[in-house]
């Protein structure tokens, strides 16, 4: 196979990406007809497919946009949905996970692309990139549709570890806002920590020590913290990123989906209950498919994996090809922007950080 | 103050719900008018009000329908929305919210509705009505619009306590069914246990414990267990009743509604886009308002706290009349159907179910 270095002298600024053809719910046929989309939006986007070679160089074969763009390596085996991480990560080194994963650590690619099991890509992921020094737990990162200014906010983790202490949501926030600056280009993005009211006496013990560590670290994160924040403010303008914990943000960030979903299909069965309405919903059809757009999912889709050696964008298992080309186009973002080294620099400063908040046990407010 | 008895007595079968007037954050007025919307639509419903007598004198003599039906019970003082609950415990006995719970206390009223802070309701609810008999945790309960055929799921806990082991997880089962059996009419209402995945492996200790002992009741507890469940299944069709901690299920109800609002937000800017979606919009009125009748969380509102010697129904602080009416109408179905005697019954099956299996350590799946 061609190195990155191969490539980068062939094409100048070309940027490859290692893609996870398998273990995505609807298989490789998706996967390749979603970079097929990225590679024709982005002349300067290569790359690195893994999976079954049979099966991947007929699909590729049939797009002639991925001509001489993208190279096929093997892997025997697929990582399923219902494989337990800590199994993946004994006996899963015949996986396309694994192999795309390869990638990044030998610096073949920049960024790596999975649909697969999230358990076992974060375990493979911890193991095969291992985690940045100062990093305690890697967090799984989102862009969530929002009323704010710039359309998103970011939140995390949403789903990389079920704990998370006060250290912890610290480094969370530090994290989240480098991924605010990369991703949405904000220069002191508003952190809220996520809790069930807005009180500072409210919530867990953890979550007022974090508050506490949180408020006090602002000025040397280049954050602005704005405190406990409530469900409702994930889709809102009171801050740009939600700091929590991955078992709250999972369940946050499903619901969220969830429901936006119930009210797709409500608005669907609203607009079929009679003729009049039916007429209305073919006028309204391009007001709607704006709005489609604007919190639709799937264009938002992919979670990045921060706190690593490389940088990893999970995608959602049922991901279709516009869902896949959207996860493509956000590790592209980030592999151009070099966000990899700026969060490993803003992460070694969280380091320090926490080094000085161990020696400072009496966090008296300000 | 004539009793509940001397009405009844006099009435035959008036129900009388006892109202917090005060500490909601659009104050008195909004809650005389959302109770004279529910006066009007339910004539056998009669009132106990609470709090400032010259104020409330005002606003209910301008409203006929409560002529002879709204017994006015003077409160000096009331409970703000950032009053500690151990504070309003020592000191709250002259507030409205003590007041209103007194009545469901001595028995003058059925059920109690009040839209303040929701910890020292709770707190003050805890000590005066006192926890039903095998309650550890009360737990409070939310209808949740959902894709089921009854339009709504079940949620709980959604914010009583931050803190749920396996055994309040049970208890919460438990209560739910009763709660789906009164509010939705289902029989033998579907459980699912909330997680960050379907797999048995997944999330903390205390749900693997949790959804043992879910199964292990689900015959005696006639309902059935779906095991764990996720986000997406809250507004889903899956199961009935969806079972958490209070923490993750306010953070849940809290991302749902503002997801709902946001998109009710991003709709109304799509269709004031063009002209022509201008056209399309009032065309689609009906059909708009169709759905917004179907999702408007005003008109689902109210939470009920479970697990008390009698209900208390927990309206949104912001509660406009409309909204208050549906809690003021949840609170009249509760006590029109005998829901509080029922549940308590439930529970005392629940202690005992609780005890056995304190003897059964060893939770063998079956």
């Amino acid at each position: 196979m061609s190195s990155l270095q191969d490539r980068q002298a062939a094409g100048g600024t070309r940027v490859v990406i290692s893609v996870d053809a398998m273990g995505g719910d609807r298989g490789p046929a998706a996967v390749v007809a979603g970079i097929s989309h990225s590679a024709k939006k982005n002349p300067e986007l290569d790359f690195l497919l893994h999976g079954n070679r049979e099966e991947l160089d007929r699909l590729v074969g049939k797009r002639k946009i991925l001509d001489g763009r993208c190279t096929v390596i093997h892997a025997e085996d697929v990582v399923r949905m219902d494989d337990k991480p800590s199994q993946v990560v004994r006996h899963g080194k015949s996986t396309s996970m694994w192999s795309a994963l390869e990638s990044v650590r030998s610096g073949d690619a920049t960024v790596a692309v999975s649909c697969g099991n999230t358990g076992a890509l974060m375990a493979l992921s911890m193991i095969r990139l291992r985690k940045l020094p100062g990093v305690n737990r890697p967090a799984i990162a989102i862009l969530w549709p929002s009323s704010n200014p710039q359309g998103f906010n970011v939140m995390l983790d949403v789903g990389a570890d079920i704990r998370a202490d006060a250290q912890d949501l610290l480094q969370y926030a530090l994290m989240g806002t480098s991924y605010a600056r990369n991703a949405l280009d904000l220069t002191r993005p508003r952190i809220g920590l996520l809790n069930v009211g807005t009180e500072e006496h409210k919530g867990r013990a953890e979550l007022r020590e974090a508050h506490d560590l949180i408020e006090n670290h602002a000025s040397d994160g280049a954050y602005e913290f704005v405190g406990f924040v409530e469900g409702g403010d994930i889709p809102g303008k009171r801050c740009d990123v939600i700091v929590t914990d991955g078992f709250t943000g999972n369940v946050a960030l499903k619901t969220g989906e969830g429901t936006a979903s119930l009210i797709g299909q409500l608005l669907k069965e609203a607009f079929a209950y009679s003729p009049l309405s039916r007429i209305a919903s073919v006028l309204a059809l391009t007001s709607m498919s704006r709005l489609k757009k604007r919190i639709d999912p799937r264009r938002v889709n992919g979670g990045v994996f921060l706190g690593l050696n490389g940088t990893v964008v999970k995608s959602h298992g049922s991901a279709d090809p516009t869902a896949i080309s959207a996860a493509v186009k956000l590790a592209f973002q980030l592999a151009r922007s070099g966000f990899g080294d700026r969060l490993a620099a803003r992460v070694a400063s969280a380091a320090e950080l926490a080094q000085d908040d161990g020696e400072q046990k009496d966090h008296n407010k300000t």
